[in-house]
């Protein structure tokens, strides 16, 4: 059977980041489609009607949309390193906090991004992240997977290298390492991993990218 | 081993719903525990520190927030009439599906009806039942999951009864029959369905609910 796989992307989406490295984790060959998000390609636009956003997965042809869906796809199709747990009950708790960085802290660090830092959209962040600062308490491990990466920590990948960047380019603090010490360390763990670390895009990128949108002028 | 199964929710929430609707699919024995949501009991804290929220289902002392996220474990945990489609890209499609009634219908529909039925605030309903219409015209089949409910009709129960009452109660249109054939065919058989007819509250309570909520004095 042929296993074409095609990602549509832009390099600087943390979106994008988890399905490459979802990809990458499982070793799978694919072909990265860069998008020009100014001039959607009319693949893409047939590809996900519904938001014409950006990652889509394309396997033999089946256009997947939504970056969480598309890890778990993944993780269904291809065997090898497991991205979700085997257990049901740790499989929705998984399933729990992945889209919790979605409903609660990706919309926390855009306001405090947006509004340069403003003192309330801050705190909202460091709530955010105090959650997530006692699941790793709690659980004792390197990663939110245990020994190893998994859902979770595919989801959190912009809070372990997007956050930083903006830090730095902004220049305002959104994850002070004295209030999230076990956070901090799994945000270094992390973004050390091989299969991590080949996913992500150049940080100076980013922190121009952030400067140039978001930076005072 | 100890099978104990209990549901905090409240009746009324198409988000309770979801997961009342899973368990009396799958015959699923549990108690239900209700909530005061103005005065939320210790253990809904305790066991959704998070959003504070219901549903919560607590299955032998473990709790599980999130509808979405409870629908998926029942499934896994009990056999019998399957919820998710078994084939992998059938199961992304399903999952893609069931969060745009969150991430798209559910907001449209509540800013409509905040909004006593604004002009803009219809026309994103429309938008957004647009999409679900066509798919029920692609797949041509009685539900969204085939011959069968599953993850996408239950995501949708808000669709197929709450519109319905919100209609009756503040007297907008979000559904008109002509424009939407499929989607008004699908919530007939839906609702009619035994699963589903045994799991949704009183209309009555619900149109009561949403015009002393939402009605104009």
């Amino acid at each position: 059977m042929a296993n074409e796989v095609k990602l549509h992307g832009v390099t600087g989406s943390p979106f994008v980041c988890r399905a490459v490295i979802a990809l990458n984790l499982k070793e799978i060959k694919y072909e990265f489609v860069a998008e020009d998000l100014s001039n959607k390609s009319a693949d893409l636009l047939k590809y996900n009607p519904v938001y014409k956003k950006v990652p889509v997965l394309v396997h033999n042809g089946n256009p997947i949309s939504e970056s969480l869906v598309i890890v778990e796809y993944i993780d269904e199709v291809w065997k090898g390193v497991p991205i979700l747990p085997q257990d049901a009950y740790e499989k929705a708790q998984a399933r729990f906090w992945a889209k919790f960085m979605d409903d609660k802290c990706f919309p926390a660090v855009f306001k405090a991004v947006s509004s340069h830092g403003e003192e309330q959209a801050v705190a909202e962040v460091h709530e955010a992240l105090q959650f997530l600062e006692n699941e790793l308490k709690v659980k004792g491990s390197k990663f939110f997977g245990g020994d190893n990466i998994n859902l979770v920590d595919i989801a959190a990948t912009f809070v372990a290298f997007w956050i930083g960047a903006v830090e730095e380019a902004l220049g305002i603090e959104l994850l002070p390492k004295d209030k999230f010490p076990k956070l901090t360390e799994w945000s270094d763990n992390y973004v050390n991993c091989q299969a991590v670390k080949d996913s992500l895009p150049p940080r100076e990128n980013i922190v121009a990218f952030f400067k140039k949108r978001f930076g005072k002028a």
